[in-house]
């Protein structure tokens, strides 16, 4: 957050959720520091974010640090199962997680539209402490730009994340060994096509809702269980057949699927057919690729089942020695066995 | 960055700076591995990024980790004295370094308006290994998205840093006391006037260049001189004014500026006249407001002065007891004392 002193700031000017964010909002004066204090402050509240300098000091709890960030442009904003908020806090969190690391921290970088309604950056704000709150990390520093009304889409967010790791693992897409299986948490393209049916683009009305869900502690579940786990990686944009093919060529091996094994949920498995997609390719945002040796393979399985972002989980499939190109394949329901490609082009844009 | 693999992911379709940014390469699939290589990782090359995860795991030199962010919407995005690159990368090496900390690593989330030109995007991302280089930071992890024609202006650029501080510096907003010395590093108003320029706003050409730079090296300099360092901060939207007012808030002092003090370039003063703008006011991204008990402030001012982005450091106030409400008052030239307000409103929207 930019410099803020709270407790002897007064607001000049109050926020109401009436209002609509002006440029004003993003100067760096008055108003960016009555814009912190009644909507970010209010909910990000934490007593490293209220020291109110343009940095934030940590306590590290190992000297294996992990960062990533991620920028968010979804559109709608707002859709079922989710909001942009909770996109960019969990979007942060599980790649964070990925690397075995407990995520601790996040930070967040606002771009608005002048405009906006305040209302739903309120929202927005609730909706990014909640999933912070589940995820047990903390929003200590931010940033808030705002562009003149129509050079951007209403608010863009961008969050990093830190977080350590406390254990003697080595988890990331290099590990993936020949023999190990690969399990994914739950079914495929939840987030994409709940996503799609919020802007009228399937043509009939679902049910569906997004998967997205910070994996943090669904995670920690399955390393209680697989202590040796290789990889785990969220298939989010590009869905798990391109995340699967970025293991295959960092570990250099092939990875392959069993197509009956595959857990689809039957309304996106309906909304594909009708639009030609695959669910392969569609994006999710509250699952995990895990690849684990053969032997904690089982004990990942009855983990992840026992979450309650992990009750669909299921083996796929299994990691092989590489022909000469290392690649993803699928022995098919009838039998055959197909090449299954990394995505190429955009599916569908701004669904994250 | 995205998941990569780059020793065994070959592009299919090369990218040449003639081409423009597409919603495909955005998509987290074959397009967007292409842009990563091809464009990133060409100009970001380090181990920690070429891992190919979407974390990045980056060893600690001290258990006191330091984070900041930064978004960045500068219009135009090329400005004379820099551009929207050189000022993302410099805006958090400077916000981490104005803990002590020093500076190590950043994470960049790029937001790309449909139709951008790849080779000013080319242009960007070597603007921001050149600025990396000289703060010796890598960048370690980021992420690319791509939304459609006239959702955002050209590109959007977030970035967030870690950096550890390895002394047992006590640096923040709150450590300013009655007697301390404020030291500016140099003139104000540069970076504001320049963008100004740039957008053919002021009515008059001028060779004015923003003094956008990495500050880490030249506050190495000062700590040297200061050990006991109270408050670093750069002065950047709502500039010198707005942010002793916010040093004034958190430390609860007055801080007392001398008009005839204040460095201003001779152009910056020009402008500022014509356009009835006052210099305290004008944003910066090169410099430094240092606060530091009084008997190392003399040295802190040889330091600067010995650099190369120091050499119009001056001491410009001194903080005292607080009044009622902590203050900024300003000794002017024809003997008077006025009060220092923070910047209300907007002055140059998008000016970083």
């Amino acid at each position: 957050m930019d410099s803020i002193s709270f407790e002897n700031f007064t607001c000049p000017i109050p926020i109401s959720k009436n209002d609509k964010v002006v440029i004003g909002h993003g100067s760096g004066g008055t108003l960016s520091h009555n814009l912190i204090k009644t909507v970010f402050y209010q909910h990000f509240d934490n007593p490293i974010l209220a020291e109110g300098n343009d940095f934030a000091e940590l306590p590290a709890s190992s000297k294996r640090v992990v960062t990533a960030t991620d920028g968010h442009v979804v559109d709608p904003i707002f859709f079922p199962g989710g909001d942009i908020g909770r996109l960019a806090i969990a979007g942060t969190v599980n790649d964070i997680s990925m690397s075995g690391a407990i995520p601790r921290y996040v930070t967040v970088s606002f771009i608005i539209e002048e405009g906006f309604s305040m209302q739903e950056l309120m929202q927005i704000a609730h909706s990014m402490q909640e999933c912070a709150r589940e995820a047990g990390v903390q929003i200590v520093a931010g940033d808030t730009k705002v562009v003149e009304k129509g050079k951007a889409d209403k608010v863009f967010i961008a969050t990093a994340g830190i977080g350590f790791i406390e254990k003697d693992f080595l988890i990331n897409g290099r590990q993936a060994k020949d023999g190990d299986v690969v399990i994914l948490s739950g079914t495929m393209g939840d987030h994409g096509i709940a996503v799609l049916a919020a802007r009228n683009e399937l043509g009939f009305t679902t049910k569906l809702e997004s998967d997205v869900a910070p994996m943090n502690d669904l995670i920690q579940s399955a390393l209680e269980a697989a202590p040796n786990m290789h990889v785990m990686r969220d298939p989010t944009r590009g869905g798990v057949a391109t995340t699967l093919n970025e293991i295959a060529l960092q570990s250099h091996v092939n990875i392959v699927l069993e197509e009956e094994l595959l857990p689809v949920n039957r309304q996106v498995r309906a909304a594909c057919d009708i639009l030609g997609f695959d669910p392969l390719y569609v994006a999710n945002e509250g699952k995990v690729i895990f690849i684990s040796p053969e032997n904690e393979s089982q004990g990942v399985l009855k983990a992840l089942q026992a979450h309650k972002y992990g009750k669909n989980a299921a083996i796929i499939g299994r990691v092989e020695k590489p022909t000469n190109t290392p690649m993803v394949l699928m022995r098919t329901k009838i039998g055959g066995t197909r090449i299954v490609d990394m995505l190429s082009g955009a599916m569908l844009p701004r669904i994250c």
